[in-house]
């Protein structure tokens, strides 16, 4: 059977299809109109995705590549503090791509930016010989309340809004389904479900403003911070040297998946939660006071994970284990061009 | 010898090249912060740039194809009547690319947003098999001041910013080095730089602004238009078809490059000026006293081509010539898709 391909219907016939995602008010001129709330400031962020580079047929349905790329750019706005406006959407792709493709790729990415209340507002299509998703967007945030990576200051609680480590492991389950034979079938589809349908953490914003008081006017600026769509570590290590500080992380108080270490070991799992990346947690630093109401507001298993120090270096203790120092560097990352 | 490509220096190595393109405020976050002028709206349009589909190494230098992305972006900005904010760069390309490559088409694109006060202010790189440029372009525009395609009445003149059919017959000498051999040097050089350098028509936006008192209240907004990136015929198809219009031109007053009669034919002259494209004018609907005026002030090549009517056709006139009518319709164009 035949499926109807992009070069079937032609750039004009998949805009056409394609609209229905988009608000009537922003189509049809050559941009998108948005307003700004007065004296807000713009955030801006971009996103590329190429197939077979950061996602693939075996573990990434459209919807779910909609969705991610949507989460991932929402989740950069919500690291700087800023609440979403819309996004754009430039897509290169072979004529021989199903419209059913994009049809749900755009699918995934609306759902996403619906239950965040935004939208698509614009976007161009060209065709190419491999899959590339690059999505721009925009929030707005006060000025005074924009996270920054450069503001963590030494004695700063380091508080982490959500587990790490699960998005890695859901991949790992799509790669290798033999894998953690002993999970329920509920534990397995939740660390899938992180993979795929990765939540960007707008919801703390609010509560991060309601700190106003705990934070002291001698602070150099608002909350420090950045997501962990890197990884834990990359997280902890910009920030740290933006700010020109270090940190001490306790392993122990890291919160993972509850299920992670029945069918992982523990260096692995602790690896996978420093360096799996896409948990699009915030790893926020703030005065102990205001990191203690931030985490208690929040519950389980937002925590604080250790603290800002005057050392350059990135330490990871063991307390209750071996009693163990390691330092973190990013080269343990993941680089996207590495040979 | 070896050109240093992506591959050798990694993601980072280049993105590092890359920041000294960007204000150092804007590096080193999530996202970029930007002012936004109080109560004016944002403006944001997207494009993507494909190797061997927009852009060909035979005629497009990577400056060039910097340039004229950023060019092409700043032009939808200026057919919504918005000064730009600046704009952010999604690149996908292969590991083998010479870092000089993507460097020199950074140099392009902040060459030509120098000359425009704006700048390049985020981005994103992933490796790919094929170059894909995205572009987002975000300016202000005060609400009562848009340009929109939907908003021409009939009685309206049809102004021109400039000539048509320069970048077409700017793109045919590079393809083909022995067309135009009567032509001069100069004359050469001029074509070919319309096609390579294009100039976004952000000047013109003043002069509108200073028309407020040649729009009549009864108008049913402020001017109606876009840009001719598509071609001439496109831009007023697509705004007789927005606006629920039809037009007639008039073939002898579309300003055309004075060389292109030298060495192409009338007709192939008046195809390159109504569908060759990528001119990057603003095509303009607005009432007869204020498009004099307006041309007025823009001094030649800016012309009157003709008037928006009640009839839902586009109807080429050549009153000179063999009074012919031809209805120009939007099949002749350029579609991205066809096979």
């Amino acid at each position: 059977m035949h499926q109807t391909t992009v070069k079937d219907i032609g750039e004009q016939g998949l805009l056409a299809r394609l609209q229905r995602f988009c608000p009537a008010d922003v189509i049809g001129d050559d941009g998108a109109v948005l307003k700004i709330i007065n004296d807000q400031n713009l955030v801006v962020t971009t996103d590329v995705l190429v197939d077979r580079v950061h996602f693939s047929e075996k573990t990434t349905s459209p919807e779910d590549v909609g969705w991610r790329a949507a989460a991932a750019n929402l989740s950069d706005l919500a690291a700087m503090g800023a609440t979403p406006i819309g996004i754009t959407i430039g897509l290169s792709l072979p004529g021989e791509t199903p419209v059913a493709w994009v049809e749900a790729l755009y699918q995934g990415c609306d759902r996403c930016l619906k239950t965040y209340q935004t939208k698509i507002v614009g976007g161009d299509i060209c065709r190419s010989s491999v899959i590339s998703v690059a999505i721009t967007a925009f929030g707005q945030v006060e000025p005074n309340k924009i996270i920054r990576r450069f503001t963590a200051q030494p004695g700063d609680a380091i508080a982490v809004t959500g587990i790490h480590g699960a998005s890695r492991a859901g991949l790992e389950l799509l790669l290798n389904p033999d894998l953690g034979q002993n999970l329920g079938q509920k534990e397995r589809d939740n660390l899938i479900n992180c993979h795929q349908r990765p939540r960007p953490r707008l919801d703390v914003l609010p509560h991060l403003w309601n700190l106003s008081e705990f934070i002291p006017a001698s602070k150099n600026g608002w909350i420090a911070g950045m997501d962990s769509s890197d990884g834990l570590a990359d997280a902890v290590l910009q920030i740290c040297r933006c700010s020109g500080v270090g940190a001490e992380i306790e392993k122990n108080l890291i919160p993972l998946p509850p299920s992670l270490t029945q069918w992982v070991s523990p260096e692995d799992a602790i690896a996978w939660a420093l360096y799996g990346g896409e948990d699009f947690e915030l790893v926020l630093c703030l005065p102990e006071l205001a990191a203690t109401q931030f985490v208690k507001k929040l519950g389980k298993p937002a925590a604080i994970i250790g603290k800002i120090t005057t050392e350059k270096t990135v330490i990871l203790q063991d307390s209750l284990g071996s009693g163990s120092q390691k330092e973190l560097s990013l080269s343990q990352g993941f680089q996207h061009f590495s040979p």
